[in-house]
């Protein structure tokens, strides 16, 4: 069976259909040869530059409209509406880039394709991702944190994707400024939030220059455990996560890892007892399993889970 | 029915016994004369001094065994264990509190009476009170905030309550200092978490006295406010809640709620777009429905959802 998976961000639309095996949806099942993850193989994917809605869109419709897909799922940028009774599901709500405010994203795909669509938070999808073949196998509780253009924090918990009222927004919140921090910051809500003070753009404006010209900076990393270390400490107390997968483009410099986890014990300072936090946070802070394809591998299992709900509906 | 519930404290141990109408176990019944909530009559209860836990357990199991009760459900003063695969089950773990530590709590209910036993932390008992009967009836999400002796965080979400590898510790999120607090804190943790610097022993060692004989110095509730306001402001950032239910003896000081919902609109910024949260804000933030019951009321409720479980695996 065919299933598409978008991770639809705010620079490009990556699109991918994945040949899913039937008994992957059931259980536990092995991975055959050739295939990515365990029951899936990902046939094919394109990557689509975001513009305008209607062209952008169009062109994504017209992908999958060549491929035989039983079931699409969306892993979206920002803030998105998530609540089935609302009448803006599935739309992308009170975005600021330009025409894609209020974009019914899930009702596009459902009228064009005629298949069920499944939606989350990007965040959400690449959690999903890892909860399912990923660092969080079997977990119960997990948190997936990009840490890139901007901050984001996927959520599962309790068995399912945390979406509450809208849904969590972890990746703005407020942090204590370093003492040596006179930048500004990045973010138009708030002065001291992870996003504002952590993201790549607030590295870059804050020193002048690109994260991957700064690796030999060790103040410029000092600073960006610092931030990141309190924002995961504070997931950690919210939380209690069975394991926290930290990636996007910052974290690609190798120091920050081991600088991150020192820090976060320093500021729990031996208050969570547990074997994780305390003797083994290298397993407990850890990058995607999946590597660069969390998003997109948890878009296709949110296609799966809609496909499954859609079929008890039918039954 | 008879069910028994104890909400377990550092300082106190208030056990009780409720007649439990069978129709409470099942759906959405309607309050009948003399009853407490739908379905649930409180027919006694007591309070005991927390002292060493042989005697104060003692006393206790005592007080149950004069009841015909079916099942017993216990909030419980933590860190606790709830991880059911655990050797340490249903223990008191790391407390610092004089012979409590590793003080087996469910085993002993369960011998001493030998009937199903729940169990979890005491704020998410009362999260469960207010979700069931209370502030957040019918809410998906929700969280309960204590501000007392110390600060605790009930998590309800995705249909339950909220675990993860331990349990969550929101009360020890980490905060900005306010510019004119030279207080050193009184966490032994954490330099500033929330429970070093706005619980109850907090605001009477930075002010000299006891809150209730501060209510007129508006300089200590607005730092009061300061604080509580950043650690919810992160609380809706992390788990999007539908309630936010804030109570303990620090918030009985009337003029808090509104400063504390007040800083939290100003903090967050117009950043998260919800009506509960930009022109309902008052009934978003609120006390608890069940008075200074939500605690007990939980604890029954433990009880009754472990005396299902029960049933079900008898069966």
């Amino acid at each position: 069976m065919l299933i598409g998976g978008i991770e639809a961000g705010g620079t490009k639309m990556v699109c991918s259909v994945a040949n899913v095996r039937v008994e992957a949806f059931f259980a536990d099942c092995r991975r055959e040869e050739g295939e990515d993850v365990a029951g899936i193989k990902i046939l094919d994917r394109i990557s689509i530059p975001t513009r305008q809605p209607e062209e952008t869109l169009g062109e994504m419709v017209a992908y999958f409209k060549k491929w035989e897909i039983q079931a699409l799922g969306i892993g979206c940028f920002g803030p998105v509406d998530l609540n089935k009774k609302s009448a803006t599901y599935g739309h992308i709500t009170s975005t600021p880039k330009p025409g894609w405010a209020y974009c019914d994203m899930v009702g596009t795909f459902e009228k064009a394709l005629d298949i069920p669509v499944g939606f989350d938070t990007d965040v959400n999808g690449a959690v999903l991702g890892e909860v399912t073949w990923g660092a969080a196998k079997g977990c119960d509780s997990a948190i997936y944190i990009t840490i890139g253009t901007g901050v984001g924090v996927g959520v599962y918990c309790n068995g399912g994707l945390l979406h509450g009222m809208v849904h969590p927004e972890g990746g703005h919140v407020l942090l204590t400024r370093h003492p040596k921090d006179t930048y500004k910051g990045h973010c138009p809500f708030h002065e001291n939030c992870i996003e504002g003070l952590a993201a790549g753009p607030a590295v870059e404006e804050r020193w002048g220059d690109k994260a991957y010209n700064l690796v030999d900076r060790k103040e410029v990393w000092e600073m960006e455990a610092y931030y990141i270390a309190q924002a995961v400490t504070d997931y950690i107390l919210c939380y209690s996560p069975e394991k926290i997968i930290l990636w996007g483009g910052v974290m690609h410099v190798q120091q920050l890892f081991p600088m991150a986890r020192e820090k976060v014990k320093e500021l729990l300072n031996g208050y969570v007892h547990h074997p994780m936090v305390e003797e083994n946070i290298n397993q407990y802070i850890v990058p995607p399993a999946l590597g660069e394809d969390p998003g997109i591998l948890g878009a296709i299992r949110l296609g799966m889970l809609e496909y499954e709900r859609w079929s008890e509906e039918e039954a």
